[in-house]
């Protein structure tokens, strides 16, 4: 496999990738667009990671020493029949005891991840370290994932982005996949889940962890259910615990484990327009009828999070039976799986594990608020990871539109990551364009959500952005979208000479009708004349009335006053 | 210029137009869309207009009947030394008195116009009647536009969505704009604008109106702009008023006027990062500085209200004063001029001309809901017509999804229609791509409004689409889908083969991880064991449990329960 071009600059025009310094030899990467006209240059998130490495060896790690410096030990990785890639190969580490962020923040100890997020949001590193003890926020950071660059999932931090990526039985090869991984943190993606189901499984997700600077989630259920040939009552629970500790050992940061599809839930979704829209949920539903009891997600809660807390796996507690159509949301099926992810959520802290909580699906704009009040309350504030949610059913092939409305929504009210939906949702496997698109659209609904919330400093890139439109600094206009290169090319479309990036029009009014160039000269005209205030217009208003009344006339005979 | 093709099945396979009858001749038309599997049909609103017809010629008349009954006398137009083509002359009449359905309405007359609002939208006649009556809802019809299929803008009604069209110097020609026109009919707009502001604008105009199911809105200013050479100081109260009479000679169902600039608001613009954005609203500025006195469409809106209550043109009071940038929204100018707006909906409205109110422009979420709620009050309940809003600045090139977000948002607060925002937006003039695009992202956003607020009938669509989708029909799923044909391609990129049209999954999870197909499997896994009830369920629990403790297992030992 080839190097990464090192696309970042192509992709952000007049970007450069600086680093915040902070304790423990910590770099947090930002974005910093240098502008025209004076302007001081604006710092941006950054998820990109290093940009031009070699994907044959990974990139570096950011967090091998704070790692070594906890209860580790290496451990041989678990047989899987499938070789490592000579390049990628690394120590693999087990904790000795509990090593999650929310035993370290229990305990009073502030991590260097602690400090990496803290510095990374702007926030003091105790607040996120109370965050984290209370289970408002994780840092899903697994010991075996030593390249990421750790962030924060949680309501009072910037509103966070997934992105899907991963192959199916009928499309994709790894090469795709980990140039999707890395194109979708190029635009945005806050962590990106590997749902691969095809091929390859465990060596797709081998080259993926060590290439991505951004936290991996899985879902386990899915490889387990690839080893036992695709028959979901063939699964079993060591097939699954065995899958667990494999992709553990491999670094994935958080996994999604539907465990609270209970056997009496599945009868309240028999009437339902489109029954069990999950992948894992069907599953489990399938698997527990089958046998006629409870899911070994569910019994075996305890020894998942066993497992989960030696590596620092944080859990997204699948949403099994989320609503696949406007007609089934906030159903009894739907709201009793919320009540036992809550219950388990308190399970998982007992244990020390970080735990979020996935959402819907597809919700009418009505109906959205109700979902994050019942998450609140019943989950205890734990962060909330929704799927969109889509607001009507009726435009398939722009879901990614359908959805980011109420994604800004529900980001808005409290959803801490949304998990993106591409144009192809329903229809067909993401390619690399359709990523691109998706995490476009979210990027814009967490950015509103952002704004919404009055979360400090997020107004400043709106500002910046309109700032330039308003001088007509076009270039800056450019280079200060979420997406430069699509902005120039739209505008160039009309008008591609080098001298309309500093006109003072654009094709849409031409140079006429252009009401910024208007307001430039009503204000020059408003300077020369003194007509700057409320006071001086009526000052000259009262002189010209009283000329009007002299001559006569009655100007505002016809008006509406 | 040739005749447009009949692309009304090409592009919405297996779909027809049908027509409800009423009295007076009334035919409403809808989309019928035929569905396999024994579903009944779904009809679903159109505004496509009669298709494959000869565009020289224009559309026949729907309503001359209806306006002839009326107290009209055939006047000769007002001489604009542009010729009509010959095949669009018609005969140009003007109102003896007031002819506007709010007129009629508050006579207790229910006009066929109102006959037909009613039965497109399925509300009583009477009920329409008092909303117009009331000016709680608009029926913009111009007696000189007879082509017009009717449509009702009003918050007791299905959210409309209108489309800007129309060239600026930069670009653009007759030809263009009408194809642009019926494009965007095409695929929902219940009202375009044309806001051209180039070359040849009345018979741009002209091709428009003659070829225009749907109402036509313009803002005369511009048009007058261009007869003084385009520098606003030189507006004149007489060529204004000509111009009025010139468009409402030819047919324009609505006028945007921005009577709420007022001189002294323009100084509380001063401060804001992006000035005044709307083309409109500063050129008024620009007039009234310079001549130091109120604008003439402030000055002279009652002769304003009496020409457009004798051609039944509605108002729409612009917002010059609307925020450009989310720094500068709800701020202390753009709730001045609402409050005008406000005043000059009542004066309006003793004049029996019918008004809506032009909204903002951008807005971050939590800013939206004060829009709404100040407009309602201070406006009286006159229909609210918003631009967007954007929900932030940052995503020029996806302005469409921006402010789709807020579209919705405010749509579901109660504005009556939603001004399109494609994805040219600050960047260029949009193109028939563009326009769909628009188009598609404003009735995703109209129809989660309705669905929000409980309109009938709303989410039938949304059912049949979800239903179509859980039994596999993908043709039907395509076809119910607001875009069919992006819908198909975006399936066939991966599954091209007819037979993945029937096939029990897609390319996203492939045929083992298909949840609908699992749930298919469960289902009638439950019916054949007679486990589809809790009840069942609980019974064989228990019997399982029973064994369990028999044996002395311990279930669920590690579980979280």
């Amino acid at each position: 496999m080839a190097s990464t071009t090192s696309d970042y600059g192509t992709h952000f025009p007049n970007s450069t990738r600086v680093h915040l310094e902070g304790p423990h030899g910590i770099r947090v990467p930002m974005r910093e667009i240098a502008l025209s006209g004076g302007e001081p240059p604006l710092r941006v998130p950054d998820t990109a990671g290093e940009r031009g490495h070699e994907v044959h060896r990974g990139l570096l790690s950011v967090r091998d020493r704070w790692i070594r410096a906890r209860p580790v030990e290496e451990v041989e990785r678990s047989p899987t029949g499938v070789p490592i890639p000579e390049g990628l190969v690394r120590p693999t580490l087990r904790g000795t005891g509990s090593v999650t962020q929310m035993h370290y923040a229990r305990r009073g100890e502030i991590t260097p991840e602690m400090e990496y997020v803290a510095l990374r949001e702007g926030f003091p590193a105790e607040f996120v370290r109370e965050e984290v003890a209370r289970g408002r926020a994780i840092i899903p950071a697994n010991i075996n994932h030593p390249e990421l660059e750790p962030t924060i999932i949680g309501r009072s931090f910037r509103v966070k982005i997934n992105a899907n990526i991963g192959n199916s039985v009928v499309r994709s090869s790894i090469e795709e996949e980990v140039e999707k991984l890395r194109w979708a943190a190029l635009w945005g993606a806050d962590t990106v889940m590997d749902l691969s189901t095809g091929r390859d499984i465990h060596e797709t997700r081998e080259w993926i962890l060590r290439n991505s600077p951004v936290p991996i989630g899985t879902v386990p259920i899915y490889q387990a259910l690839e080893k036992v040939g695709g028959v979901p009552e063939e699964l079993t629970w060591e097939i699954y615990r065995d899958t667990l500790i494999e992709q553990a050992e491999q670094g994935v940061d958080y996994f999604t484990v539907h465990a609270g599809v209970l056997l009496r839930y599945v009868p309240l979704t028999a009437n339902r327009l489109t029954g069990i829209v999950s992948r894992g949920g069907s599953i489990i539903a399938k698997w527990c009828l089958a046998h006629h009891q409870e899911s070994f997600l569910y019994t075996r809660f305890g020894e998942i999070c066993e497992i989960m807390r030696h590596y620092d796996v944080s859990f997204s507690l699948g949403d099994g039976l989320r609503p696949g159509s406007i007609a089934d949301a906030n159903d009894e099926a739907q709201f009793a799986e919320l009540r036992t992810q809550g219950e388990l959520t308190r399970f998982a802290w007992e244990m020390e594990v970080q735990t979020m909580c996935e959402g819907p699906g597809h919700v009418p704009m009505h109906q959205i608020q109700e979902n994050m009040d019942k998450q609140l309350d019943w989950c205890a504030e734990a962060p909330f990871y929704t799927l969109g949610p889509l607001t009507t059913d009726i435009a398939p092939g722009y879901d990614h539109i359908t959805s980011a409305i109420g994604a800004a929504q529900i980001g808005w009210a409290g959803t801490a990551m949304l998990c993106y939906v591409t144009p192809k949702e329903h229809l067909g496997l993401p390619n690399r364009d359709d990523v691109k698109q998706g995490v476009i659209a979210y990027r814009i609904a967490a950015h509103a959500a952002d704004l919404a919330k009055g979360h400090p400093g997020a107004q400043a890139w709106d500002d910046a952005l309109s700032k330039a439109r308003f001088e007509f600094r076009w270039r800056d206009q450019f280079n200060l979208s979420l997406d430069p290169e699509t902005a120039l090319a739209y505008h160039d479309e009309e008008l591609p000479a080098e001298g309309a990036k500093v006109a003072h029009f654009c094709s849409m009014c031409g140079p006429k009708f252009c009401s910024m160039k208007i307001t430039q000269d009503v204000r020059d005209y408003a300077a020369k004349h003194g007509l700057e205030t409320t006071e001086a217009i009526e000052a000259g208003l009262e002189e010209k009335a009283r000329e009007f009344r002299g001559s006569g006339s009655e100007l505002y005979l016809t008006g509406p006053a």
